[in-house]
Parts: C-alpha cells; structure tokens; sequence
C-alpha cells in the first residue's frame, strides 16, 4: 500500500492534507480568482489519482479558501479560447484535443472514495462542471452566484456536464440551466436536488463538510462505498442486470471482514471499526465495464 | 382465466386479500417488525407472480399492520450477513448468488398491474430497496424513519436500488442516500418527489392508499396500464426509437374494447367499465425486450 | 441560407411569425379549443422543419390565444380513436401507424434553436405530451388544468411522452402522473421542476416568455445552442465517452466566431453580437449519432 506525502507531490495550484482519512483538496489561485488554468487541471487530475489509491483516505474534500473573491471563476479567458488546445493538441492535431475540464472531471468521478465539493465562493463555467458535478456531495455557501455560461461565450458546455447534470437532477432542470446560460443562487428552484446543504456564511461552509466528512469517514466501509459507487454509475442497463451485479456485490462483500464487522458492530451498538481496504479487499470483479481511453495518445495528462 | 384462491396458497409470512380489483399484500411477522427472511421473499415472489396473471386484479397494494413495531426493519441479522446465502447458493457455488431482495423487487416490479408501497411504519434496508422502489405509487407515514445504511454495514446497496433510485429521483439525491448511509424523514429534500403522497398518522396510510387504489382500479383500463409500465421502463434508446413502440401500442390498443369504451364514457360523461384483460387482449408485440433470466438453474426462487 | 416566408406557407391551423430572431407559432384553432387534428400535426412538421433551417431564427415560441378556451384540450375525440389512422396507415396496414403526436414531438425535438412552450391555458393529452415535453423550457399559466387521461381512455401515453416525461422530471413523478391519468395544477409536487415559469393570469404567460425569448436569441450562438442540446439528447452511454464528445465541440467551436465574440464581448462588458450560423458555422462532425427514420414509405407526414 502505498503512503505517499502529499507535501511533497509539487503541486503548484492545490495544497493537499490529510485530516485522518479525510483528504483536504483546497484550490490554491484565490489571487486570480481560482481560474482554470492546465497547471491546475494537471494537480489535480495527479492529486485524485494518488487519493484514490491511497488507502489511508476514504473522504476527498474539495474546497478553496472562503476569502478568496470565487471558489473558481472558470476558465482564465486572458488569452481567448486558444487557451484551452495543449502543446500536445497542437503537435497531434487539434481535433485530438482532450478538454481539460473533462479530464479533472473523470479524476474526481473515478476516485473510489467519497468525494465532496464545499462551495464556499462563486462558481463559473468549469467551476461548476468540474469542481462540483463529479463529486458524491456538494455543500455550498447560499450567496454563491452559480454561472453556466457556455451559449454565451460561444462553446460548449464541457466537462462531461451535458451527461452528469441531467442525471443528478433530471433534463428539465439541466437543459434549462445549461440553454439559459443564467446565473443562479443555490435555492434556484432550477438547482433543486443538486447541493446536499447550503449555509448563510461562507465561513461555514467547508467546517460543516469537515465535520460531514469525519463522520462519514469513520462509519463508512471502503469497499462498500467503491462497490456502491460502481453500481450507481457503472450499472446495467435492466433492473434484473442490476439484479444480477448487485447479487454478485452481496456475494463477494459479505464474505469480507468489513459486513461482519458491520453486523456486529450494529448489533452491540457501538462505533464500526472497518478495516477493509482498496488495494486488498476489493473483488476482482471490480471494474466489470470496459474503460474507456481517453488520453492523447503521448498526452502529459 | 385463473383465479386462484390466495387463502390457500400456504402463504407463512403475508396475507394476500381481494378487495374487489384491489389485492391487497400485508407483512404478516408484525412481531418480528416484518424483518427480511428468506420464507417472506418467496411468499412475496410467488403472490405478484399469481397477482400479476390474475385478470381481476387491477391494483396491488402492498402494506403492513400499522401498530406493527415496523414496517420493515429490514434484513434479519441475528445470525449475521451469511442468512443471505441460500441452500442452493451452497450447492451451486456462493458466486452465483441471487439476492432474494432483488428477487422480490423483480417480482414486484415485473408485475403488469398498477402497485402500491402504503409504508405505514419504519423501514430500514430492504424495507425500503425491495418493498418501495419497484412500486408505481408510494404512500407513506410522515414520521416513518427511513434507513439506507448499507455503507454503515459494509455490504452493497441491493435490490436493484442502484437501478431504481437514481432513475426514480436522479443521482444527485440517490448518490447522497446510497453514500450517506443515513435515516431519513419522508419530508427530507433528499427524497422529494419519491412519495406520492404523506400522512401524520400512522394509520391514515393504508386507508388513503386503499382509497386511491379503488378509483383507479375502477377507472383504469388494463391493458393501457400494462402498455405503458412497458414503454416507461422498457423502452428505446431514443425519442424516435420511442415513438415507433408508442405507435405501434397506440394502432394495438385502438383497435382493442378499452379505447372505444374510453372515448364513450368520457363523452357520455359517465362511468367507464373496462373489460379488457391481461390474458386475452394484451398484444402479442409485447413484451418486445428480452427478459434476463435470472433465476439459478435449479433454485426454488 | 433559406428565408422564408411563413405567410405563404398556407399554413390551415397555425399561424407563424417572426420577432426579429424570435419565431412565434401559434395554435389557431381556438374555437376547436385548439384540438389536434391531422391537419394540425401536418402543419407543426414542417413550420418546425422549415424553422430549424432557417438561419434567422434563433428561438422557436410556441402558444395560443389566451382567451381559447384550452391550450390544447388534447385529440379530437368527435369520431372516436379512429382518427388516429392516417390515409396512409389504412393503405400500408394499420401496425405500421405512425402516431402524429410523436411526428409533432420528433420535428420539435429535432429542431436545433431554442424551443420554448408558452401554455397560456389548459393543456390535455398531446397537449402536454406533444406540444410541451420535447421544448427546452415550459411556460405555463399557473391556473391550468394539466390531464394525463391515457389509462383513462384505454389507450398508451404518446408523443415519446414515456421515454421524454421519466427524463426530465424523474421515474417517480413520471410514473405517477401517466399512471394516475389524473388532472393536475402547474403548482402540484408531481410537476415539479417541469416548468421554467408560472403567471397567475393567462395573459402574462407569452409576453413573458416572449421577453425570456428576445433575450435568449440576442445574446446566446446559434452554434453553441446546437451543440448543447445535441450533446444533452444524442449523449455517449458514459461519462468519459461523453467527454470525448465535448472535447470535439470544444475544439470545433472554439475555432469559430462566435466564441471569439463571447470571449471579447465578455472581457469588453459589452452586448454580444454573435452571427455564427447552423448552414455555415455547424460542424460536419454533427450529427454524430444515426437518426432513426421514422417516415412510412410513402407518408406525407
């Protein structure tokens, strides 16, 4: 099992910490408002792969500092949109370019843990799409300004939007928020469903997601959490195909340390002690879909 | 036409009654909080599977005796997680599992008729995956504490719930019950728009839900209920693939008693009086998927 | 680029116009209590056809006259169910029916500028099904009386309402409403999130939407609208597939004029003067996806 010291991974735009199992993810641009840069995807992307392996972390916060004028303003326009084709793009063709905002969002949404975004500032184009919608849960400061500007700037809406937003909150809602290109407070009835809690202060936001992630950090089973996270987004695509991969989920987890645990530790009333980790205790089974390749083929990402 | 006689069925575990056109299922181990075992799956699988061929059912109302402790406090676990392997998971090899709350999901859910959850106490697990999810229709009482603990007891969310919820309330509220493993109330944001209806007294659930069930069994049209339970769960990959299975359901059922009788009652403003059935009048084109087996090959489920 | 001249359409039972970028269509059967009739259906195609190529429109705003007595009160049940079947239908063979609600949502669906419904009165049947779900954004008068009556007149829930209605709102509330066939107010917790908007009186609903509309099609790019809502509805079946399809937009439209202008007109603060435009400014690479043909061999549809 590897233990790798997150202070010393050189990140340029993210500090890293570890508060027990919880991973603390905090942005590290407030000066330039959190804009999205391919530095910070690259820490990123680095940072969730490393998490997702570690098996010390089973809760990775994402946050920024509360003072800072926006949690993320998007993506850095000062040079126009040419900024978003990669030296790689450029040698391979530009229709070869992977989107940035794409790739931070499959980092976030194949790590294996619990994932949550603490909005706790303003959130524009990518700040949205890829800070918040590929995370488990998402806590947000109820004064953000929520910007999905995309038919006003002239792009797409990226980062795997158009497939996350309609299913975490249905097509009526995404394809208004999206078409619109609006800006929206968190009690928008457009955004009905999506953040798990809101809070008055930005202060507030990322202790109350601490506090929600110690908890969930102590009480949680990891491979419960990856097997269930597999089902959810990797599932079948009849009722009795899920039947049959959740059958074979039951199967294999009851047969670890972590369900006995969990019967008995119910059963005498006291705190679960799960110990079942990751790089051990997971099926092989697990991942029973074909991933797809989405790197360039030489791509630094 | 069968009409079997659900008084001697041998049923353990439930108590199956005809009201008219409305059947009515009720958890019969008041004493034991309707806990999950395997004899009440298969009285469970085996009263849709008769209820579903049975042309004078129109409704299914699935229910429990209200000053019971629960009304499902899910799986039994007083002899820890192996109750879930079966004799036959034994004999053929633990890997090829079925898991009975799937199974009973499958039952309820494959069932043509229109079915009811009138949860009128707590429910926890299964009592929740199995019993309300494949439902059409959930009626429930306001203060019933509802439990979604699988990540707390190190096992997977079963039943088919990583299929269901997500699809009947959208992945961001699902992803957050399923990863929360928390107990919720039925006025939670979290589970918006999964209840149909809620009352503060336990005992107004079953009587609402019986209420209901009446007018629509007497105002319903068979066929067109099964048709459509088809196409919304059943259905193509695309808008246009949809309408292809629509119109072929509309050229079929117009040509049918129903639709005449439909548009003759609704001008004469009267009564309507279906009498299309199941056994004869539904089409042939249905069912024009492939249903998954997934029974093991010798098991008794 | 096609201008044509919706006067001349010889259009029976709408009339269309155009407000700048705006294109309103509206029912022009109020006597009939706008009713849908072949005619009708016939008449919607190909205004919704002509429109989605007409490089001038950017909007599409569909209405009635607030003092009709209905939105759309639904099929013309005069001559009962028959009329579903087209001239057509009876000579190729009635299982080859092609219903003309789902012809009217297919041309509205397939229309790539932003579609809006303005429901300034009651709405039943194809009303809602046809002349609501495929739109972008809903409208509606907070006063109406909204019927889903198909399992009340024996027939199936049409216009690819049972594939369209599941997804934007959700299984649950889906599932209810097609179930119940019951009438329901804009304001009803099964409608949640369906519609953009809600006005207490009839006639404030299209000035409203006309406002909303006049402001989409002034600062949104024709181009990015397109790409958007192909990606939402022709989508990859996961979230790295989906990423690979953004990327592709992004590439494309990031080498076109109007995200030059967003960028500019953003930096400069001022109004956007976007003129990239679908006959032109569409990428070759949409659509990605295989249409379905849905034509009968010789339909006039």
């Amino acid at each position: 099992m590897s233990c790798p010291d997150y202070s010393a991974q050189g990140y340029q735009t993210i500090v890293v910490s570890l508060d027990g199992p919880v991973a603390v993810v905090k942005l590290d641009r407030s000066k330039q408002r959190n804009t999205f840069i391919d530095a910070l995807a690259l820490d990123l992307i680095a940072a969730y792969e490393l998490l997702d392996r570690d098996d010390r972390v089973r809760v990775v916060l994402l946050t920024a500092d509360h003072t800072a004028p926006a949690f993320c303003a998007g993506a850095d326009l000062s040079s126009g949109w040419d900024r978003v084709y990669t030296e790689e793009d450029e040698r391979q063709g530009r229709h070869t370019h992977k989107d940035a905002g794409g790739q931070v969002t499959l980092a976030i949404f194949r790590c294996r843990k619990i994932t949550i975004s603490a909005v706790n500032g303003h959130a524009a184009g990518v700040g949205v799409t890829g800070f918040q919608l590929p995370c488990d849960f998402r806590f947000v400061w109820a004064g953000a300004k929520l910007s999905f500007p995309f038919v006003r700037r002239g792009i797409v809406a990226e980062a795997g939007s158009t497939y996350l937003l309609p299913r975490l909150i249905g097509y009526s809602r995404a394809v208004a928020l999206l078409l619109s290109g609006g800006t929206y407070a968190p009690d928008s009835p457009l955004l009905q469903g999506l953040y798990y809690a809101s809070f008055p202060n930005r202060e507030e936001v990322f202790p109350a997601a601490l506090a929600f992630a110690r908890e969930l950090a102590a009480n949680t089973s990891q491979t419960s959490v990856a097997w269930i996270k597999a089902l959810l987004w990797r599932g079948a695509d009849s009722v009795e195909g899920q039947h049959l991969l959740d059958s074979r989920g039951m199967a294999d987890l009851v047969a670890r340390g972590d369900s006995a645990e969990g019967a008995r530790a119910f059963k005498e009333r006291r705190p679960f002690k799960f110990s079942d980790v990751l790089s051990k205790d997971l099926s092989d089974f697990v991942p029973w879909w074909t991933e797809l390749d989405v790197r360039q083929r030489t791509s630094k990402l």
